[in-house]
């Protein structure tokens, strides 16, 4: 690695795309890039784990068409509004026939699906109605594409619910909230805040919105999940209405959660990956354990045959386990896996043999220690319950350092100057007078109010930082990916 | 279920498919459909089985984008004009701004894939390359559509390997047959055989088309996978060159192969079921075993403590379970997961366990029998090992009785009106003769020349039943879905 990620954060993010081929960006569709072998078996590994987060909740899986038509699109007023400029549009077929009708490819489904809850939903014993999709969705970015970040296609979930009541529909925003906890937090390892999003920066057609932001260790702000109370707009829109206990006809209350994988990944390089390259979580490293047989000669057969009856027994045991016995020097092999991000290396040469021990590397810590042969397989589940944890525990030491308490206009542009987070007294992210604070933040600073800290409450006569009125909320302000 | 497999076979698939809400044809674009929750459970199995089974012969996933730009898909001569027909074109953004270049939607991905491939494979050392996407392609069908069995939008795999050589290149179709044979032929129970197809009905751009047949009990041919020799044609297309040992440079010779997921699962639905209702494969059925407690006034809390004991039991064992408390009574569960397709029923009432019995009700035989609670593990793992080879061997039957040998075109008409497989010497699959051959056929009869037996060669001087010409091959000629 050439770039150093405290020294240029941008080229260090690029390298460790580009050494380990993450993705190829040569695809000659502008924004569209190819998600590679490497990354692409974490992806999946990363949908399993999410899909199952949502079943042991109840949701149950969709496939639901790639296309919307135009006249779904256009139902509700701010979604169509909203996502409107960054629809692709298909037009034709063979030879160039007009479509009857233009599809959209879908930018997010809301549009699909609640025409359908319409059909499906009829009656309170209905609900709550929890269903996702897993796939790909395209819009049409014009600001500068980044992998993983920003692009016209990504790979994400998308989870559709309909809950009798506004409580009930809130309620589920706590569950989404949790399961963006036990995935991204606790199985990704990614520090976060839950921020409510001002009124001015929700998703179309949402009532709230809620994200989960991670902070990068250049201190920009990295949405990773979003979950969003739709109240019964869309409802009205598309005609979702179930027969009360006591008979009457309501609307439904939707809420919608949008946990995006090629983002996420994208995050876990930023977020934990260091100046040697990427370091991926233990359950989603496509091979968790690698095995480098230190090969001298006249001792290959006696090595490589300890080395295979290991691999064999850690496989037995589940782990992703791979021997690499190829005509590399040792020194080579330890750079490569190290860049790639594999989570144990284990070491074996004719000496370790004759003390019935190996070495064992670890890229939570960059460590190296010696192991009996006997202690290894209970030493690799101490690994395994310890390495997402170091790293987020590593991961939350630099989230913290990010954030910086302000208390002025002046204090708040010299941190957004130092490239950190400030968080702020603030008069409110639900009104037209805080609208007009954040544009002032914009216009001085650069940078943008994100959002309220869902947790921690102001302290009493404390003042927004920019209107000088009685402060409603913390809000953290910033740049972001 | 209303209408018999046996009387009216289309009529009984749909209201299989109905019934069970497997799908939603009332989605409001022409050919897309949604798979609902029973099918899209089942769909994610199968894919993740099909994966794993490609991971185990070191094809590696990507994910590659969904829109193929149009001068890529001008490339290779053949297949542009097999495909073009069939694609639908993006070429609009926001309120209706022209994209620079018309964008595919994929029908298929040769030319996305080679043209990267062109970049990726350098050397033999990188030979073979074997690769996979799982994910929709899109065909502006012009036929009526069916669910599972054609539309608009359809859910597969796709592998796109590089050899270096012919040899090796049709050795990887051997494997792609043996694949099949694993999954679709074992872990689906689905009885089929390996066709070459005509020349005239081969994928366009293949130097030899196979594909895996399988025939319904209303004798029809349908298809579940293929997998093409491509030669050179794409590799000199998309220039696909690798350096040799001795350092010229030679095109890579090429092989895709397609199994498709919505498809197959209709072949389960088509060849398993029966008339009450779906039958499912073991490892793809979403619950595999259900708990129907018996419940008797006075008894109930005795009876679900049992119930749920037995749940919680087999969940450890890695099963899928589910315990059935619904208020409904126990006939219309049975009724249900029967129609469902669920493979294990157990009921237990109070009277079971005053015998410490269970009953068990097994999908393949449609049979009931009392087990000791003791040996209830015991027994279900037997069920397990024997269920789908079940399923197979009944199907197995179904498919033999569907194809009659005929050695004149009078013997073909008279299977062809009776609705059955035609089994016939021909003259050649590979040349005009046969092409004029297979003309006459469908001209006389409606059925097609489906494709050349691959291990069965005919017997010395039969003649071809159409020409009179030494025969070179048996074909199987009939109708197809």
């Amino acid at each position: 690695m050439k770039n150093k990620k405290e020294e240029n954060f941008n080229e260090w993010f690029n390298e460790v795309i580009n050494e380990n081929e993450l993705v190829d960006d040569r695809y000659n569709v502008k924004g569209f890039i190819i998600y590679r072998e490497w990354c692409a078996q974490s992806l999946k590994k990363m949908y399993n784990i999410y899909e199952n987060a949502l079943n042991e909740k109840d949701h149950k899986p969709l496939f639901m068409p790639i296309v919307i038509p135009e006249e779904n699109f256009f139902k509700e007023a701010e979604h169509v509004q909203g996502f409107t400029p960054e629809v692709f549009w298909v037009t034709e077929h063979g030879d160039g026939e007009k479509l009857e009708k233009r599809l959209a490819l879908r930018p997010t489904s809301e549009t699909a699906f609640y025409q359908m809850y319409s059909l499906w939903i009829r009656s309170h014993n209905d609900l709550p109605y929890k269903r996702y999709q897993s796939g790909s969705v395209y819009r049409y970015e014009t600001k500068a594409t980044r992998p993983f970040l920003r692009g016209r296609e990504f790979f994400w979930i998308e989870t559709h619910c309909a809950y009798p009541n506004e409580k009930s529909a809130r309620e589920h925003i706590q569950e989404d909230m949790e399961t963006t906890k036990e995935v991204i937090g606790d199985i990704f390892g990614i520090p976060f805040i839950f921020f409510k999003r001002p009124r001015w920066d929700k998703f179309a057609g949402a009532v709230d919105t809620f994200a989960a932001d991670t902070i990068t260790s250049n201190g920009k702000f990295l949405q990773t999940a979003t979950t969003h109370y739709l109240g019964t707009r869309f409802a009205k829109a598309f005609d979702v209405k179930y027969k009360t206990e006591t008979g009457t006809d309501e609307l439904a209350h939707l809420t919608c959660y949008g946990p995006g994988m090629t983002r996420i990944y994208g995050t876990i390089v930023a977020v934990h990956s260091d100046n040697k390259g990427l370091r991926l979580p233990f359950d989603i490293a496509p091979t968790q354990i690698v095995i480098v047989p230190i090969l001298i000669k006249g001792k290959e057969e006696e090595v490589l045959k300890k080395a295979t009856e290991i691999l064999t027994n850690l496989k037995k045991a589940g782990y992703s386990v791979e021997l690499d016995d190829k005509q590399k020097s040792p020194g080579e092999k330890f750079f490569m896996w190290e860049m790639k991000g594999v989570p144990i290396r284990i070491d074996i040469g004719p000496k370790d043999i004759e003390n019935n021990q190996v070495a064992i590397f670890r890229r939570d810590l960059n460590t190296k220690e010696f192991v009996k042969e006997t202690d290894l397989q209970k030493t690799i589940e101490k690994i395994e319950t310890e390495f997402t944890k170091n790293l987020k525990s590593q991961a939350e030491k630099t989230f913290a350092t990010q954030i910086v308490p302000v208390n002025s206009m002046v204090e708040l542009e010299k941190v957004i100057k130092e490239n950190k987070i400030g968080k702020a007294p603030f008069c409110s992210i639900d009104d037209d007078d805080g609208e007009k604070a954040a544009e002032e933040i914009k216009d001085k600073t650069g940078a943008e109010v994100r959002g309220a800290d869902l947790v921690e409450k102001q302290k009493p006569n404390e003042k927004c930082i920019v209107s000088g009125k009685p402060a409603t909320c913390y809000v953290y302000i910033g740049k972001s990916y």
